[in-house]
């Protein structure tokens, strides 16, 4: 593509709105421009990376057997009835009513549809197994889209979803798609990690990230190299140590904490290690319900509370929300600071750090007082105790091997679910078995967020003066910089290399604008194609090109000069080797 | 593919809201799946075939230097108001709120998403012309969704939109794109005519549509061989004698005309012919505005109004609808069959066979009673004749060359509009001219409905027992039935001869599983792939496969017995004869 002849303009300054790199750099070099917020258009550029990363992952699926097909995005409100989650997906679900007044919603993911696909065709064990795919834009209404793509309403995504005749099929089906990921972020050149994760509102009880690394990611990860194990922080478990406490048991006994409300004061004022001090937090867990259902959790004063932890804990569909001062005041009489779990009507959950805990210091319900010498069982009562908290850097983990957690940050890109029989039985997708007896069938689902990859790249690949395209996602693999584009020999070189690199595959966008050299460097920069050529007029006289490697920066860029005669073989063969 | 690998299911039995061939056999073959009224889901099967439709379309337009971009399917209100079509779209534009109470529609098309996303780059005329286009999934929100992939809410477009300096610019943008058209739909095998149309509410005053001809095609097209004009019966202009009535003006006489409401009885009844008899017909020209804004229009007896023209005269944006009995009856104070021009004090138009009429009868305006010898000018004023009705076959063509209309049916696949400057101003799309004037930009956009092509092919090309494909649309070039496909040495050739043409890029669907040959047969007419294979026990012993092509009824099934041998050699010569 020539530049003149293309709609591509660069921006020097970042939008107001960007808070990442990528997001900037994506808007700055003309690849995604913002309609509205969370919703962008994908310019010529951008939807060419956007292809090679559909084209790598279509390849790696048919090669497994997986079938592309395309559900529509507008879907009627019965279906999600059949499985609740019209309600039970929140206002993330967009729903509106139509001319005739039917209800619908935008596709946000699509396993009711599949399954609705499906069962109108099952009918005995031979019809399985099966994997289904397709590549569409979906619909999520985030309260706060940012990020650019990372975090938008409007976007496209693989949704893959696997049918099975049981679980050991359905474990099959789950490491094959697996490893069709591992070898799709592989392809794509992309530096990511897998990691365990938890199901969220999709349902079932297995699942993999895939996420890829780079420190504005919004994911924490938790990484321990000796047990090659993984997990995101919302679900990596904890070992602790179990407290040694005094099994002399003392006496209850107030004191007054005036002013005293976070741990870190109480533990001044006390000489005690915050580690050591008692936190009890509340959180409503009715689960989206009308009326709030709270719960307390004690912890150490040194730990946070793992929503995602909770909701499992307590078996609810979403996260539990924390309470606000003003609930949690009418609840026990006094403010955060000032709780604690003695005399409470409602149920207790603790820490597992806190086993073995004696005569320790917890909130009196009453506000500037503390109690002391608090103790399990006898001064209240626990439902037990549980891994409810953030696994932090230097935890030990818990896979054994001695190893420590690493904490990363990360972009999920690719996350693989088992569902079980969820969907299935929910929506009565059964099938005979060889007995002729109905049974659900067993299910898992697989997504990729394909505009979120190609910003990812970025996020992971870039330096002050721009992108640094991965050669395999990068719109063009070339870029010829013409510096005298009305020259009439210079430009007959550019033009005649342009021509040969086209004839032979290489996709090249050649910049022949009639502008000032320093304003195609920089944009050259920006843009971050894997291989710059510059044709100057100096360099035309001594019959050679400037090649430039577009690298990431610790890497130097590679600069040298290279005879014309002998730039294209040298593009083809430098091609052929980081291509792989 | 293996059939026995792929979810692949056909039906005996046609759908019961199929009221077109096309619709039938895509649903019977697997192909589409209703999701809801006007909603489906493309199979694998679907999905290829769209895809070769989307590559064709990629080809023509990426070599004649359009670009790809993709916009958002979810627009901001704000954005269609600049233009007025938030509210001139009416209820086909589906509109909701979002989570925060923010409006939006679903994109039916891009004008105003396009428009914006140019003219925050424009900036002087050296950024033009440009060509941009997407292939996308849009919804409409069709009132009474048919005919399956047709006259659908959701489904595929690829969409195009040229921006130039000027007039000039435009026209040439007008012709590359309507050349491209040419290109494809020929590319795509499809027999289509090119029909001049109306713009509806997409505004321009010039445009072209592709209408693929079939008989239960939605669209009437009038086509003169002699002058090579043809036009969507929507605009067909029509030529007509104008009448030699006799210039002696008799005066006017009422007469009854008990239980007379039709011209068919009026004629009868009086003598005369239907065509010298004068109709009047009412209806509503506020162009969907609170409050009726009658208009009144003469025709002879025998024509039709056509409601297009109709719109063009009073310069409309939507064509004015009938007004029905009672709003007649207030009116003028009788029922349709009894009304008349005169007296009334609304604007009445005339259609252009009635010039030079005179001493006719019209409705007296009172139940049962007409006048005769009522004459324009002297009786009731007219704001003059025009063509307002619709061409009929036989009509002369106004083209000249002394042709007659002949009629057809079409499917509309594509259109093509010079849209001028409407959108552009609205929208303050301008450019800085080499004066340094701000001019605002020429436009013009060009649709391809990739989904209705994709069934329309398959109206245009079917027979009793199926699907008929067009080589370059075929989800699969070639079908093997493998009779037996436990037998070991069958399968062993079966297998050979796939894997084979798959190793060399041909697209092979191979019925492997455990089913009759009558049954195999069945589904491979059904499905309808131009080359058939047929591998069974008899043949392979004797070294033979039968070999069947698939070709349009009239046109006998072209069935022969080829060597095992020789069958891979006579596929490629056969698909690059057929490929051209």
């Amino acid at each position: 593509m020539k530049w003149s002849e293309s709609h591509l303009y660069t921006l020097k300054e970042k939008p107001a709105d960007a808070e990442i790199t990528s997001h900037a750099l994506m808007v700055r070099a003309g690849l995604i421009r913002k309609l509205a917020p969370g919703i962008y258009t994908y310019g010529p550029l951008a939807l060419k990376a956007i292809r090679k990363v559909e084209k790598v992952i279509r390849e790696e699926l048919d090669r497994r057997g997986c079938q592309e097909l395309l559900m529509p995005m507008v879907q009627p409100r019965e279906l999600w009835e059949e499985t609740n989650r019209w309600t039970e997906m929140g206002d993330g679900l967009l729903k509106f009513e139509n001319r005739n007044g039917h209800s619908f919603c935008l596709g946000a993911t699509h396993e009711e549809a599949i399954t609705d696909f499906v069962r109108k065709d099952l009918k005995s064990y031979r019809n399985l197994p099966v994997n289904l795919y397709q590549i569409q834009t979906k619909y999520r209404d985030e309260i706060r889209p940012r990020f650019g793509l990372m975090r938008g309403r409007e976007f496209i995504m693989k949704d893959a979803y696997s049918f099975d005749l049981d679980l050991e099929g359905a474990q099959e089906s789950y490491k094959k798609m697996y490893e069709a990921y591992q070898a799709i972020f592989t392809r794509l050149g992309l530096n990511f990690v897998i990691v365990q994760a938890d199901s969220g509102n999709i349902g079932g009880n297995q699942s993999n990230e895939f996420q890829v690394l780079a420190e504005s990611g919004e994911d924490g990860l938790m990484v321990c190299e000796e047990a090659n194990y993984a997990a995101n922080v919302e679900i990596a478990p904890r070992k602790v140590k179990p407290k040694q406490g005094d099994q002399n048991l003392q006496e209850v006994e107030e004191f007054a904490t005036p002013g005293l409300r976070t741990i870190t004061d109480l533990a001044k004022s006390t000489g005690l290690a915050e580690n050591d001090l008692v936190k009890t937090m509340f959180f409503d867990a009715s689960d989206g319900g009308d009326k709030i259902k709270p719960v307390a959790v004690l912890l150490c004063g040194d730990d946070e509370v793992n929503a995602i932890k909770l909701k499992n804990v307590l078996n609810l569909t979403n996260p539990p929300e924390l309470l606000n001062d003003k609930e949690v005041k009418e609840l026990t009489g006094a403010s955060p600071g000032s709780c604690g779990p003695v005399d409470l009507k409602i149920p207790v959950y603790s820490d597992q750090a806190l086993e073995g805990h004696t005569n320790f210091i917890v909130g009196a319900n009453k506000d500037d007082f503390h109690l002391k010498n608090v103790n399990f069982e006898r001064d209240f009562k626990s439902e037990g105790f549980f891994d409810l908290c953030l696994a932090k850097e230097g935890d030990e983990c818990p896979e054994g091997r001695g190893g420590k957690y690493k904490a990363y940050r990360g972009i999920e890109v690719g996350h693989v679910f088992y569902l079980g029989t969820k969907y299935s039985e929910k929506m009565g997708a059964t099938y005979l078995n060889k007995e002729g007896k109905a049974k659900p069938v067993e299910m898992g689902c697989y997504g990729i967020g394909v505009t979120r990859t190609v910003q990812a790249a970025i996020e992971q690949s870039h330096d002050q003066n721009g992108i640094v395209w991965p050669l395999p996602v990068a719109p063009y693999q070339v870029h010829i910089c013409l510096l005298d584009p009305k020259d009439e020999k210079v430009s007959g070189v550019a033009h005649d290399f342009y021509n040969k690199l086209q004839e032979n595959g290489v996709e090249v966008l050649m910049d022949d604008r009639d502008e000032r050299p320093g304003v195609k460097f920089k944009d050259a920069d920006l843009l971050g194609m894997p291989l710059r050529f510059t044709v100057g007029g100096r360099g035309v006289e001594n019959g050679e090109l400037e090649w430039v490697e577009r690298r990431l920066s610790g890497d130097k860029s590679a600069k040298k000069t290279v005879a014309i005669d002998e730039a294209f073989d040298l593009v083809m063969s430098w091609l052929k080797e980081n291509q792989k």
